[in-house]
């Protein structure tokens, strides 16, 4: 695109407007609204609701929806729904839960659910005054915001404890109103954020109106009011266990004990390498993110809260380890996640509603419980095939697929393809000249 | 769901029967599947693409693509294509955009583009030994790799370096060869893969034949072979920069100098403490991952590595700085990004076809360079609404259409109901109150 003047007024066009402004600098205009209108929702109030949950939505971006059966958590099946667009996650998680299925399946626990959230102040004045008259500000807070908690309360959740901390040993007369919230079945961003915002209106007015602060104490400079995506205390763990010896049947070529020495390096390497562990968390989180996308919650927050926690030791590191004792084999994932199945996309996203329901309509405890069981369903999977066969020869058949079906390759062809390519690597260049070939033999 | 006994062949299911399987055991089985296949694309062969990427696949998720425009970056002008659930994160990023196109865009540069990739192997035997025989071996990897490389060294890339590490300190018996990959405009996974487990079977076999190697150590022991997603050298940064006195014009109740007092505590902050860090940071997230999300490439993979760089200092911190001097704001975002625009999926999904167009079909350098642009402008919307209005009053709005749009609210209600809350708090409780209020009005 070539260097233009700024567009004004965008975000109040209508979107067809929108969808046409953009054509207009695209190679072929035309096909270019055809094709974003051929991913509209043919009902157009189904459509409205897409297009109302971001700005300057033009279409919608299409990734497969799809299930993983046979996951037994905590004694229960389930059939998990995930969105995932990259190949091999949906099989892996599908395949680890089948394998263990019939093996206890999963277990989980709630450690706990406390978020938090922050306001953050600049105060110069006498230290011990305001430690004397916190509990008298706290009060306030606790008053000041029970028009906004009651709905909270009434569902068993609200504001746990608010603390005063001083920072002032980091950033001259910097202090943090932390408070810690239960939420329940809501993920509670809108709830966290809209106490904060009030914390600091009433926390404003005390320093001013109280009179035990004189002349400069009574200016108190809120620099922001806003949740923490970091909850180190919001965090479930999922495990599985068998014998030692059942890990004879995971590999036709390697012994159980074999394999477990395999996979407890493989673990213990994720443990002290960040350049591994940053690899093996992702695992966790490509069976965790598709199935907060399936059920309308935030990945990203879930995504910067885990890896924050993988670095709580001050050294990057895997939130699975590996316990072998007694001839007995338990492999657990301990994560932070903050979900929700009220409130939110949850309900609003008509295909989060039918994820929702396909799961039972869990709690937010419950789907915490699945949620971290698919993270470790995938991570055993991957350690599985990277310990075992390597993670080339899957990936590289549905690779091949997805090359096949770029150059449009007929049912007989790609049929011939994936016998040719069992023996034969794959790659874009090998798979285009083997098809030249074919092609050449058929004009023949 | 009730317990039940495990599916068996599941995977080999044809679309059509999953989703009766499936349906058989939803409260609804036939508005179920109705639900489902309204998600389809029209066009058979689109759809029989997406349900190819992944597996078990059934429907697909929708999530909005959107477009911000104005963003003006080393000087040419874009309309970004952001794919993104999450209310406001484009209305900011647009913002972010038009504010600072007047004011000389946004700058980028690429500090580097190194991949790494790894194979973990345990051997027992004289280190010295081994020290002496890598330059051999490490002639073997790369003529062993010969065929697999020579594509991509065609383009411009290939294998740079491979390194022996001792790791015996960590783990017994411990060593990494630790690979350095170019991968031009492919993210290279693959390609690295492939490179990684043949450099995995010419170490087995050099160990072996190798006449220097004696008894025991012709035995090593490969554990694994894999790319790391962790990239502390493929790296970009991006910076905005303009005299502090014009920051005056930012809102209309701030002088520059306060906001900029603000503005520079509230980086502070993200830098000293993790709770305010993650957060920081997951706001830049939000904007990447839309990029990353609508050109087709793994936001699981850029999250989990962003996280890790994050904590490298051994303290989770803020990937943004700013620089005061001289009378002028620079802020800057660093941040690694292992992005492709050929290969993966960036081809095969037609939408993201449509966004590397939109982008003018950027090679990966720029593709990094516009990423992290629009990260750093949605981390510049939030702590500019943070340290000025707040949050909430912005998200309140996005919130309120999407609760009016649940309870199926006419444009009339709607129209009101925003009047109404201009001066009223936002809740599911609030809204619902207001509107059963006003459709009572209305039957009398």
């Amino acid at each position: 695109m070539e260097k233009k003047k700024i567009v004004t007024g965008f975000s109040r066009l209508s979107k067809d407007e929108k969808l046409e402004l953009i054509s207009a600098v695209q190679k072929s205009p035309q096909a270019f609204v055809a094709e974003m209108k051929s991913y509209w929702h043919s009902d157009d109030q189904t459509q409205l609701k897409f297009d109302e949950f971001s700005e300057n939505t033009i279409s919608n971006y299409f990734i497969p929806y799809g299930v993983a059966p046979n996951f037994v958590i905590d004694n229960k099946n389930y059939i998990i729904p995930m969105v995932i667009e990259e190949s091999s996650v949906i099989a892996a998680a599908s395949n680890a839960a089948k394998w263990w299925a019939s093996r206890g399946g999963f277990h989980t626990e709630i450690v706990s659910t406390k978020k938090i959230g922050q306001v953050h102040f600049i105060w110069h004045g006498d230290n011990s005054k305001l430690k004397a008259l916190f509990p008298l500000l706290k009060t306030r807070l606790f008053e000041g915001t029970a028009e906004i908690t009651s709905n909270m309360e009434n569902r068993g959740g609200g504001i746990l404890d608010i603390e005063l901390v001083d920072m002032r040993h980091e950033i001259a007369d910097y202090y943090q109103l932390k408070a810690e919230f239960e939420t329940v079945d809501s993920m509670g961003a809108n709830f966290i954020n809209s106490c904060l915002e009030e914390f600091a209106q009433i926390t404003r007015t005390f320093f001013l109106q109280e009179p035990g602060f004189v002349n400069g104490e009574k200016d108190c400079r809120i620099i922001m009011s806003i949740l923490s995506n970091y909850t180190p205390d919001c965090v479930v763990k999922s495990w599985v266990e068998c014998d030692i010896e059942e890990l004879g049947t995971i590999d036709d070529d390697m012994s159980a004990e074999e394999f477990v020495w395999k996979f407890d390096h493989a673990v213990k390497i994720a443990q002290i390498d960040p350049h591994r562990a940053t690899t093996h968390n992702k695992g966790i989180f490509n069976g965790i993110d598709a199935v907060a996308l399936a059920t309308g919650n935030d990945f990203r927050a879930i995504e910067a809260c885990g890896h924050t926690y993988a670095s709580r030791s001050g050294k990057y590191s895997s939130l699975t380890e590996l316990e072998l004792k007694d001839g007995k084999f338990k492999y657990t994932l301990t994560v932070p996640l903050a979900m929700g199945t009220v409130g939110g996309l949850t309900s609003l996203h008509p295909m989060a509603k039918r994820s929702l329901e396909m799961l039972n309509n869990p709690t937010a405890h419950n789907l915490m419980r699945i949620t971290a069981t698919v993270g470790l369903a995938n991570n055993f999977g991957a350690l599985k095939s990277l310990v075992t066969k390597g993670i080339q020869k899957g990936h590289m058949k549905m690779h091949l697929m997805n090359i096949l079906n770029q150059m449009e390759a007929t049912d007989k062809e790609k049929k011939h393809a994936i016998e040719h390519f069992t023996e034969h690597k794959v790659s874009f260049r090998a798979v285009q000249e083997y098809l030249n070939s074919v092609r050449v033999e058929v004009l023949k």
